[in-house]
């Protein structure tokens, strides 16, 4: 019997992006081009799903071994990344049935789908509808976020690394601040990301290993702000450190379950301010307190900082990529590669599967043992969870003093469809 | 003759500290114990002067040598530094009387004050006394500030590592929102320090190597905001390149003088906003452009940042610490080592002399030839000074995924003076 002709992949990136979502992406290539008896190219999505359906997608067989090498150290998404949810099947199926339309004009039989629970989702749905269709698709999903949330797998690839940046920056500020509290600023507010869950703002927690180290109180979207209880604390760790380092998740709500970065600035003209819960927190500190203050917004810089992203996080990113890549040589399907933690001390990991229809649309919150009883940091638990996720270096190369980031060619394949799909 | 008797040493660190002012610590205290024939031992003051006014001293001589060598990849002070201003000799005498007074207890023969110029003004101010009350003390300034504005040195410990982290920062946050520019945020702005002068936002401009790199704006203090001209330029980006980064000076101010970040942001119940001038400029490019929008401010972290530090900068900080010791023991007096460049490319610089007379409260402002005709970047000649000023990558040791900085014992030197003082 004649070995089957090797068919395109097509790997697409979703969400938004992380430090080393593209050192996914090369393991995803990387391995591909390893199996060319199997897999003839890989075709990207320019902006993520939104090139699949307007059938804009790159060849990446255009850009050298040296290019895809560098895409392990660049943070972002080469290829570009959206935040383009699909639409529920049943109510837009044409969506789901155009991806399959254009998968089949460039015979794509492996699509890569490398981001958080959407695209999960909407993974599954391709696997199922090209099923359907009798149209031979394997679509195996690449973990990512920096939100942590994804089920079944210990942790996501991106999520490490901006730990990492988290801890490693409130220890500097911690040490700044300390360094002045006498004279000038006692309290000092960071805020980070995570809208929904605190995994973000725990990971700060492991800058603190004894007491008295910053950050001395950590607020969590899954506790309910309290203005008298924080405030108590603030000036507790005053009285007794000096001063007092706080790491604020954006998602902080009130007891009614407003986040607080709504709950009332306004500009001059009575616009409700946009965003921003630090200076929400410095405005009570000065007003309640009268302490002098400063704050922190990191924003995107923690999601992007691959210059201090986690060895651990780099190299399960890479793994996951490479993983999806073999499954879907093995024949597997509607599948997502997890990483499976066998030990934390020393820390010790092995990737496992998950299937989609388990991962989809399911979030893994911040278990409450993670965080100490009084709200406002992490628990021995939470620690021992959260370490070895941040542990190790993996320095870009520089010139010049800045890291040399790979941007690529992005070559279009040129189109085989007559009608255009407007998204 | 007999050798003279070796005299004891005071060091202390002034205003903001930066990532490698314990660089310079590093390189005073070392340098001095090589020389114990001539010094004694070091003394440092508690939270910088303020510990030489209250006779609150630190007797480095307990800490050891691993310790010492640990201060120069530690950021912060780690003796305490102070913003504290001595008020003018013929306003307040017995300020400058007091410091003799203690140091005269202390047998204190060489101060060494390591700080930016009003710090520099004190130390010639003590140098003066000193020399009218016949008390031999040989006071030398160490140059130290990220605001970059001293004069006669070619640049400021401190300033290239701030420098670093901001141009490291934005291109990181460039790549990722161009990733995602297409179905999310069209316009980044990162707010970094810099109240009086621009240097540090330039630095950002490094980044930006080609046309269409991140940095596209550069808003600095020394040009009146105009928000027509910057509208206009932010739409062109986004409509040329598909985004548009911009690093914003907290210094801005508009075309009466007035910070911007003054400039109308309200809480709820009408109390002007602290600071921040990002979410200004993002309110801004809501309202007039409708664009998405993400903003950051760096804050402490910029300069609390000795995980991304210079290692020109760092090796700078050293050397002037380490200079400021050997030039008391040639017997100078009065003066700061200062850094001298003697070549551009490749970049080539040794350390100078400069009489504190020359040094103490002149600034150095950003030269207008380094900021481009419109306003909006810097010129070739910008990028030529600063360029070689974050060259170079000094990682501090990590244990567990962070950076293991050291914290003193900061013992105290027993007190001599019956009369305590109060500040």
């Amino acid at each position: 019997m004649p070995a089957a002709k090797p068919r395109n992949a097509f790997y697409a990136q979703s969400g938004g992006v992380t430090a080393v979502i593209n050192a996914s992406a090369c393991g995803v290539i990387e391995t591909c081009r390893k199996h060319k008896n199997r897999i003839a190219k890989v075709y990207a999505g320019r902006h993520g799903i939104v090139g699949a359906l307007t059938e804009d997608l790159i060849d990446t067989s255009k850009e050298s071994a040296a290019a895809i090498r560098a895409l392990r150290h660049t943070p972002s998404g080469a290829f570009g990344s959206a935040r383009y949810k699909l639409t529920k099947f049943e109510d837009n199926p044409a969506q789901y049935e155009r991806l399959i339309e254009v998968f089949k004009a460039h015979d794509i039989g492996y699509f890569f789908y490398n981001g958080g629970g959407d695209s999960a989702d909407t993974c599954l749905k391709v696997a199922q509808l090209a099923d359907q269709r009798g149209v031979p698709i394997q679509a195996i999903h690449v973990p990512k976020t920096v939100d942590n949330d994804l089920p079944i797998t210990d942790c996501c690839p991106g999520f490490g690394s901006v730990a990492k940046y988290v801890a490693v920056s409130i220890r500097e500020a911690g040490f700044d601040v300390a360094s002045m509290a006498k004279t000038s600023t006692k309290v000092f507010i960071m805020e980070v990301m995570g809208r929904h869950a605190g995994w973000i703002a725990a990971a700060g927690g492991l800058a603190a290993e004894k007491t008295g180290d910053a950050p001395h109180i950590i607020l969590f979207p899954e506790i309910a702000f309290d203005e008298e209880k924080f405030c108590a604390r603030v000036q507790e760790c005053v009285e007794k450190f000096g001063y007092c380092a706080v790491v604020v998740s954006e998602g902080v709500k009130n007891s009614a379950g407003k986040f607080l970065s709504d709950a009332g600035l306004r500009d001059a003209f009575g616009h409700a301010q946009l965003g921003g819960v630090a200076p929400v927190i410095a405005q009570l500190v000065k007003s309640r307190l009268n302490y002098k203050y400063h704050w922190a917004v990191a924003d995107y810089l923690q999601r992007a900082a691959r210059h201090i992203a986690s060895k651990v996080d780099v190299d399960q990113a890479y793994a996951v990529g490479k993983a999806a890549v073999e499954l879907a040589l093995k024949g597997q399907n509607s599948v997502m590669p997890t990483i499976v933690r066998t030990a934390d001390k020393p820390y010790k990991w092995k990737i496992g599967t998950a299937p989609l229809a388990e991962v989809a649309n399911k979030e893994k919150m911040l278990p409450r043992d993670y965080i100490t009883e009084d709200g406002f940091h992490i628990t021995a638990k939470g620690r021992r969870y959260l370490l070895p996720l941040i542990k190790g270096e993996d320095y870009p190369p520089y010139k010049d003093g800045l890291p040399q980031y790979v941007t690529l060619k992005n070559a279009p394949v040129r189109k085989k469809l007559a009608e255009p799909f407007v998204v």
